[in-house]
C-alpha cells in the first residue's frame, strides 16, 4: 500500500496508464515514500468514500465545503444546487465544448484507518489514506451525462440504490447542479503500520500500538410513514 | 441541533460570547436554516474529531489537505513539519507579535452521521455535523505555546495521552511546527432527521429512511516490540 512508484509512460485509448503523472503540485515536501500516483490505489480510495472536501478560492481566499461525489471512470461528478456558489463560478460547458473557463478546485478524500500510539509525543501519528485531486471543474450541462452522474452520486453513498428510487423529474434536473472534475491530475498518500519510535524509547513505561478506527454502519431506521408492505432492501442488509 | 440563530452582541473579558457574529462568507447561499453561529455546538463538533481537511492557496490555485488539529479554547492548532509548505507560508509570529502577514486558510471538520435515503433519488442526503473556520494562521513561535499546542494535538486523539508518553525534546519541538488558527470567523452545519420525500412520492415502493453511521474504535493492537509488563491504559478501555 505504500510508496508505490509506477511510472507508466505508455497508453493507449483502450486502457488507461497504471499510474497518473507526477506533477510540481502532486509530489509532497514531506513524507514523500507514502505518496502514490497508482490509479488502482486510487480508485479504490475514492470508491469506498462518498463525502470529499471540495476546495476552491472565493473573493481571493480559500473555500473548503464538505460535498458528496461519485466516480464513472476517469471522471469524479461532485453535487450542488444550482444556487451554490462553487456551481456558479465553474459555469456552463455545454455541448461539451469549454465555453467558461471553469473552477479551479481541489478535492480531497480521506479515510482514518488507527491511530498510532507512540512512546513519544513526537512519533504519535495516524494510519490513513487520502486522494488530492487537482483541477478545473465544469458544470454539467448535457442531459444525459447529468442523469447519468446524479445515479452514481447516489450509488457512491449505497451502491444500487439508483435502480431502487424515483429518478429525479424535470423540474428536480433543472434544480439541480453537477460539476465535473477529471482525474489527470492526482495522488494518494497512505501510512500503515505500527509507531516508529526512536530505539532508546523502547523501554519506556507507555502502552505503543495501533487503535483501529472505520466506519460503523447502524442498523437501518425507517421512516415513520413508511409504508409497512416496503421491506428493507437487500443492499442493505448484506454484511 | 439545527438551525440555532444566536445572536449574541454583548461579551465580557471573562466569558465569550455565546455565538460567533455571521459573515458574508459564513451564511451560505443555500440551506441557510441548517447553519449556525453557537459557540457551544462548534466546540462539541470541533472536540469530537481530530481531523480537518486545510485549504489554502499555493501558486495561485486551492489546495486542500487532511491533518491533524487541537482545540485550546477559542484556538486551534494544526500539525506539520517544519518544512511542509503551508508552515513555511505561515512564517513566523515571534513573541506573538504578527511580523508575518500569515495564511489565509480555511478549515474544515466534518461529521457523517447517517445517510438519508429518500423515495425519490433527488431528496436523498446526509445527516452530518460539520464546522468551517476561515482566517489567517500563523506559526506558533512561542516554546512554551508550542508545548502547550502539542499535547493539545495528541490529546485531541486520544484525551490524556499527552500525559502517558514522553515529552518532545528540543531536537524534536525544532523539527515540528504548529500553526494557529483563532475561532473568529466560524459556522456549523447541521442535517438531522429523515428524509424529506414530497408527498405524491410517499406511496412509492422504495424504501425511506436513514441508516446511521458513525466512527467505530476496534481493539487496540500493541506493538511487536512492546514490554509485555507495559498494560493497555485506562483511556483505551474505556467504553
Amino acid at each position: 500500500m505504500t510508496a508505490a512508484t509506477t511510472t507508466a509512460t505508455t497508453t493507449t485509448a483502450a486502457e488507461p496508464p497504471e499510474g497518473y503523472a507526477p506533477t510540481d503540485r502532486t509530489v509532497p515536501t514531506r513524507s514523500r515514500q507514502r505518496a502514490s500516483y497508482d490509479r488502482a490505489l486510487v480508485h479504490a480510495i475514492l470508491d469506498e468514500g462518498y463525502v470529499c472536501h471540495l476546495g476552491f478560492i472565493r473573493d481571493g481566499a480559500p473555500v473548503v465545503l464538505p460535498t458528496l461525489y461519485g466516480r464513472i471512470g476517469e471522471r469524479l461528478y461532485v453535487h450542488g444546487s444550482t444556487g451554490s456558489r462553487p456551481l456558479r463560478m465553474a459555469g456552463a460547458r455545454p455541448g461539451g465544448e469549454e465555453t467558461a473557463p471553469g473552477l479551479p478546485v481541489c478535492l480531497t478524500v480521506t479515510h482514518v484507518d488507527g491511530l498510532v500510539l507512540a512512546r513519544s509525543a513526537f512519533h504519535h501519528s495516524l494510519n490513513y489514506r487520502s486522494v488530492v485531486v487537482h483541477g478545473t471543474a465544469h458544470q454539467v450541462t448535457d442531459p444525459e451525462e447529468l442523469r447519468t452522474a446524479l445515479d452514481a452520486l447516489v450509488d457512491q453513498v449505497v451502491p444500487g440504490r439508483s435502480a431502487d428510487s424515483r429518478p429525479a423529474n424535470a423540474k428536480e434536473l433543472a434544480a439541480t447542479a453537477v460539476i465535473r472534475l477529471d482525474l489527470e491530475e492526482v495522488s494518494a498518500k497512505v501510512r500503515t503500520g505500527g509507531p516508529n519510535d526512536d530505539t532508546e524509547d523502547l523501554a519506556l513505561p507507555h502502552w505503543a500500538g495501533v487503535v483501529p478506527v472505520a466506519p460503523r454502519t447502524g442498523v437501518p431506521v425507517a421512516s415513520a410513514d413508511l409504508d409497512p408492505s416496503v421491506a428493507l432492501p437487500s443492499y442493505l442488509t448484506a454484511p
